[in-house]
């Protein structure tokens, strides 16, 4: 089960408005490569991982990532309060506002309402793993592309610490791929489970 | 931020293999009207939820909603444990199992994948609450439909207290709606914003 | 079955080309919150719902819908004649009119087509009321937004006509949901199906 | 604005339960060519149909459909009514059950949600006439697949009504579509809109 | 089994950057109407159409449409070659950016992922040929709408070589329809399937 | 462009019809991880890989993921030739049967038709090549699930060469990343776009 502690992993503190930015920033809600697809994979995944330390490292991580889920709602709210009529009609806002006002909803930035069929849960160690790898990848670089589109301090700062966590967590994979190949079958290279090639 | 504590909120321990009736349990790990659309939608709400004590009650709530997905998920993963060959080629599994083998994915019943298109984030207190109450309710029957579908007791025991569990979040939300009418306007028995009316 | 009476349960009469405000009203049209949900919604809920008054209540409520859903159409249409070239290209709408013209296609505001993932028909009289409840105050809210994005008079005319409907109809459905717990059972104060809690 | 006349198009009494046929014959109520679609595409097409007769006629069919899909409504309903404890659980409808209980919800017998994605509105005469066309080509193979799975004489009546019906559709399209062609263009063997190849 | 050529079947050479477009133009990458949606219909129709001629022809076309949608992909990567950070952060293409870079992703101007909902295999050879004839034309507007928006001499030259495209084949599906009416039945003019109704 | 050549990657000869395994397999057709996601996913990424042999590698093997579809759409036509009446009602197949007959239609065995939420083109050539180490362990987990539920060996022969291929795709996408990190940073190991930390 889960507790909330009242208090996000990293201060957000926006000052300046910018519901532009806020449409934008929605994709790491609930976008194709967002912190809701990175939670929920992990947290599913854990399930039928065969082996307790890896069932706890994506436990851990899962359970990092609802708290970056929260701190990416928090950037988006604060984006986003006390616009003036003029910026809630301004085009880049406009679409998410009609249905949304300015509560915080999980969808992708091309306005795509968060769909599981973006995640995988294979029921297989070796490929979910292979999944987190090129999860942590996406999420990094859509984190680089908020960087490019972004110049707002109090934003980025955010921003670099989540890309910095994603780059962690896929070394941490990383070992973990590295780790469950070396038990399962020094020589396979495949990355297969070996126990149906026999 | 979440901490992830190592137990779950009800005790989960099924003895007896059913596939079939694991493929009908995942709608609600996955489904229109499951924990996951539960849990996301009052943490999502809550970023423009005005009143702190209804930003309290959303997440008090959505995190112990993330609990019962866990708890769900125990339930599915053990109903598939040790299946033998027979039991994984039923037509009540296979179509499951083919794509996902054993593990957990946010699917319904139906087969069709989660999406955020079954739940909504309207910035709006009134509208936001009245949605909580109709997922309450809709979740409660999805139960109803488990126990009447099931002759499992290891089952059905979890189910009976995450049912019991939907009734007191519907009666607080019922609660929390009805001081939020009477905060707004002792008359508005229209449940409408007020602001706006004027 | 069905017979139309060639009028506009409202007049629609829209003097001013927008094609942006075109592009945000069609929300209403094929959005999550919109006119083809509810009466779709009505109309297939009242198969199952179990007493003639309130089958009849929403077989009303749903064939007035439908006339909405023409007078939004109707918006639609009008704010999109006769467009001048640049009108066409500016950034509102063109993403609509590259693959619809200017034919009105049941969509949000955000692009995406319109899924049946976000009603639902549970076959449970109190939980498809308060389903219809929280259906009624999103409607109302998405007509709060539009309003406070549009300036044309012509427009917000038929906006207010449609939002006091919604009003309406929350009113009327809140009746019959009391009535029905009365029914039911007087002290049942969780609003739960009693024959499957005895 | 449309009217409800308190009968069905055509009478439905169906006299035996049969939970597996009512989880197919779902697909006209919410499947890909079914009676939705159906009359959402004609009521939809005709705002930006130019010739009134044209209007006229998708009007008349669109209306005609919303009789059908209250039909397809009614057909489903009888097959499920008064279920015992047996049919509910059998493999063909639990998974229909668990989240829709005997409700009637527009999916298709996939367990996929109805999507205006299966639809189009081009505002062109000719494609929007020309999807007509195909539209009750499918709607007619769905009612021969029908009628191929069902051996419930009480079904099949009311089936090779609709049947019947869609293929008198597709005759007043394709006449449509010749009167549009020689009012465009008598050598517009291509289909055609001169007025942009000019 | 297909084989790559290494070359487009008509020259793509766009000079001017100009990331709107191409978020326009993507429509026919990943749109309900597009290249992808064309060539999938006709390869996967081929398998269930009887006649060995007109699984020869649903080849050809589909392999065609294969090379148009390089062509789409190669116009789009063009568009979004060496763009200044102020093109991209333009609002037209900066929602594509934030999750796809410049990569080329299928999915339609609004931002929709491309769905096989958008088409239909019936395994009946008269309705999927009439699809196929919906196909053309709804691809012809698309098109249309391409040129209506562009002024790039560049892009339009080869949009019209593509649009000529669909116009050749919607003709060589009406021819294919009706030489497959007079074989299955020369009064046959309702399109059916004549050994069912017999 | 694409030219067809006449003959399957490797022959398709099954002689026993078997609905509910053509049921299964059209997984690899249109399911989440099948063979139309693995030709488009590098199809589409090929265009802004930013190597020429990288380029050329993705070509190679989307084109031959494309024979690979092909000959999955020629099992599962294989599987359903001839059925008799009882074998199209079974229960197993008939879901599907409804709304394609025999058709080859592509959707996953759960029933959801084909979306490109379910892959990604990210535009950066470590995690683009990431993502496709995943689609194909996937892959590979998806013909593992098949050969459990199989026991055709007409099939199973053709499966396990595909199979087969899956994983000599891997092993040359795992060479592809470990030249292109090599080529980018020798010490990145953490799989970054090196241009962006600096």
């Amino acid at each position: 089960m889960f507790v909330y502690e009242k208090k996000l992993q990293y201060p957000v503190h926006i000052v300046t408005p910018n519901p532009r930015l806020a449409a934008l920033i929605i994709s790491q809600y609930g976008g194709p490569d967002g912190e809701l697809g990175a939670s929920l994979r992990y947290l599913s995944q854990r399930f039928s991982m065969p082996y307790p330390e890896l069932k706890g490292l994506l436990t851990d991580i899962g359970t990092e990532e609802l708290g970056h889920l929260e701190m990416i709602g928090a950037i988006v709210y604060q984006l986003t309060r006390g616009l003036t009529d003029e910026q809630v009609r301004q085009a880049g806002f406009d679409a998410y506002f009609v249905d949304h006002t300015t509560g915080v909803y999980p969808t992708a930035a091309s306005g795509f309402p968060w769909t599981a069929a973006s995640m995988q849960v294979k029921g297989d160690p070796i490929a979910d793993l292979t999944e987190d790898l090129a999860a942590e990848q996406k999420a990094r670089v859509t984190y680089d592309n908020i960087l490019r589109l972004s110049d707002d301090p109090d934003v980025n700062d955010v921003i670099k610490f989540l890309r910095e966590r994603e780059i962690v967590h896929f070394q941490r994979f990383g070992e973990a791929i590295q780790s469950l190949r070396e038990r399962l079958n020094r020589k396979n290279v495949y990355y297969m489970n070996p126990s149906f090639d026999q």
